[in-house]
């Protein structure tokens, strides 16, 4: 790992040394450059396509690697709106002058040399890339070996752009486990690691891993119903956070409802779902007040489907909604419908995820919508950062001290 | 691990609905409860000190160990400053309302339940749990075997002072390597562990550990005395840095010449530390020009002495004393003393570490000298927190996002 360790180091050296106006003239750069190559980039994905379909990847699969014009032209969006963004590096957080007269300054700084170990997404390269680049770091990618032509043409292009410091952004081309195993252990040479995918990536990489991890995209959401909500407002908000865009880490997986409403409103929130052919699975009160409701298991409530399947669970009360919550969510999103603000203060106070909702859709949890611009994902750990992660989330800082020769 | 971890999350949520005046009553309690348990904790102490010199322990390490009036009347004015300290949770760090008109506030929260492994010293044990508790968070501390019979009536007498939620504090009172693995792997009931003491043993729960952990510590930080350095304050700041307290993390371990004023300075550095019997280990040019200095070996470089030895070694100039800092150092605390403000912009900008001094010693990398109040620790790493860890530095936070039926 040191052959890309160690010219990333020097590279994050000279990105911490760039100016804004710098940064940014690199990144159309990039931009530029992407857009002149499409034509090696197209002719390398389609390379990983028909491997892919040799070896039987599925459609949905296939498509998420896939590039055409219309996908590039978004990546070259995503710059130009990374260039947008105010620079994180060199903000004063907080700044004090103790009674030793010392003066701290407590500034943001780059992190590094940044790790992303992720699956067969090609965007996640140029997103990924691009991000670190404005945040004064450099990245070290290893994509999923469905994308490797195409990452390769990729970061080749983007680093063409960068003659002062192409190692800013570089490949791990060995796409085997020995190489992952490599950057989970480079503690020292990487200042942090970002897994992106499934659920068992995620888990290896936090288990294996002694360079620092930020844990990912995991989505195990809620939406409870309580007994005083607006069951109109409910149903709109359980159909857009299950059926908007199931497949993300922010849709909804599981309906609670109180006990009191749900005979009301269970037949409501399954003919505002209907059509999306949405299939609940319940417990067995559900499926009592529900004919068309299948049986749900316990590995249901703790499976994120990614799909048009909505676990559902009646509960008798608030309390025993988050005390569920908490041991079958993941952090991420959780959202009480209910007129009642002393149950939404209650619900805020007593879940423990990263974002907790009243009466929005969980949807709302990214980095987009939160205003932070662009994201690298979301996290699901405690320890920060926590949530979207845009560019200061990827930052560290430091604290500057001057003064004229305090002693203690 | 559960039998203490599920207490522990019961008792964290508890403190999470705790107001302010709750809390600094529980710890005012807690002080009362120290002050009225002397001699109980003085007899379980001095059976700790008994067992140590059987085993032979060393006096610096008995020394650490011992309790008496003096250390139990400091644990409580500690107590005192706690309760002063504003507390951290509810803090409204961020707050905006995007176009979407969801309201979206970033709200200070408490970690949850924080697991903790140290050594013999028994004040740790009471500053981990007061901070904690005032931060919200429940405690699981496991301290050295050397201690487990003043850390037993400390913790005992502290629970005692917590009628409503005894398990905010727990000792692991078996201190086997079991225990520790156990807590290295207790993933989910464990939100964060903070290791304290040696380097062995934090490198240990860093490469274990599943839970995120926050590294500490380590401290091989260095002074560099430029060419322009005024050579009074540079000869006092080293004296400082070196002899304050020299077992501390912010201590010098090393001291960096620039050549041009290496045999002006390097005996007067040593004239002004020597009524500390300082011991110069210093490369082939600081011999040559301090005859009184003995040959550094590479490994000297490496070693944390804590103790009256110092590593010198001398440089042709600023850039290869930065990058010999980012080799050697650990990321703690650097400083320069020099009269050129641009030098010393470009030693803030390309030194790594937590906190970059000019003109000022290490010796001020301190949660109270930074005004953080009582702190639990110095990170070392680079992902939040960084340096000084005080009350806020131990929470984590949270999105809370309001509407009124926000689709997506």
């Amino acid at each position: 790992m040191t052959h890309l360790t160690q010219p990333a180091r020097l590279a994050a050296q000279t990105l911490a040394a760039m100016s804004t106006a710098e940064k940014n003239a690199a990144l159309a750069a990039i931009s530029a450059a992407l857009d002149t190559a499409r034509n090696e980039i197209f002719a390398a994905n389609a390379e990983d396509i028909r491997l892919g379909r040799v070896a039987g990847l599925r459609e949905s699969l296939l498509d998420r690697l896939l590039l055409n014009d219309a996908r590039l032209d978004a990546m070259c969006e995503g710059i130009a709106q990374v260039i947008a963004l105010s620079d994180p590096i060199g903000e004063i957080l907080d700044e004090f002058t103790p009674s030793s007269g010392i003066h701290v300054q407590k500034i943001r700084t780059p992190m590094g040399v940044i790790g992303m170990i992720y699956e067969a997404r090609p965007n996640v390269t140029v997103d990924a890339a691009v991000l670190c680049l404005k945040a004064g770091s450099a990245v070290i990618l290893r994509g999923g070996k469905e994308a490797i032509h195409s990452n390769t043409a990729l970061v080749r292009t983007m680093r063409s752009a960068l003659p002062a410091c192409p190692a800013a952004i570089s490949l791990v081309t060995d796409t085997s486990r020995q190489s992952a195993h490599a950057m989970m252990h480079a503690k020292g040479d990487l200042d942090l690691l970002i897994p992106r995918g499934g659920a068992s990536l995620i888990q290896t990489v936090v288990r294996e891993s002694t360079v620092p991890v930020i844990e990912t995209g995991a989505g195990i959401c809620h939406t409870f119903v309580d007994c005083s909500a607006d069951l109109a407002m409910a149903a709109a908000i359980a159909t857009n956070a299950k059926c908007s865009r199931p497949s993300v880490c922010n849709a909804m997986e599981t309906l609670l409802v109180h006990q009191d409403i749900a005979a009301e409103f269970l037949p409501v929130a399954f003919t505002a779902m209907a059509p999306y052919k949405v299939e609940f699975r319940g417990c067995p009160t559900t499926c009592a007040l529900l004919p068309q409701a299948v049986p749900a298991t316990p590995e249901d409530y703790l499976t994120e489907h990614g799909d048009f399947v909505l676990n559902v669970k009646i509960f008798p009360d608030l309390d025993s909604a988050i005390a569920w919550i908490n041991t079958h969510g993941t952090k991420h999103s959780e959202c009480i419908v209910t007129a009642d603000h002393q149950n939404a203060a209650r619900f805020r106070t007593q879940v423990d995820a990263a974002a907790v909702y009243h009466n929005v859709s969980t949807r709302f949890t990214d980095g987009f919508e939160f205003g932070l611009g662009a994201e690298i994902g979301i996290s699901t750990q405690k320890t920060h950062p926590r949530g979207p992660m845009g560019l200061r989330e990827i930052c560290t800082y430091q604290y500057h001290i001057t003064g004229d020769g305090q002693i203690r």
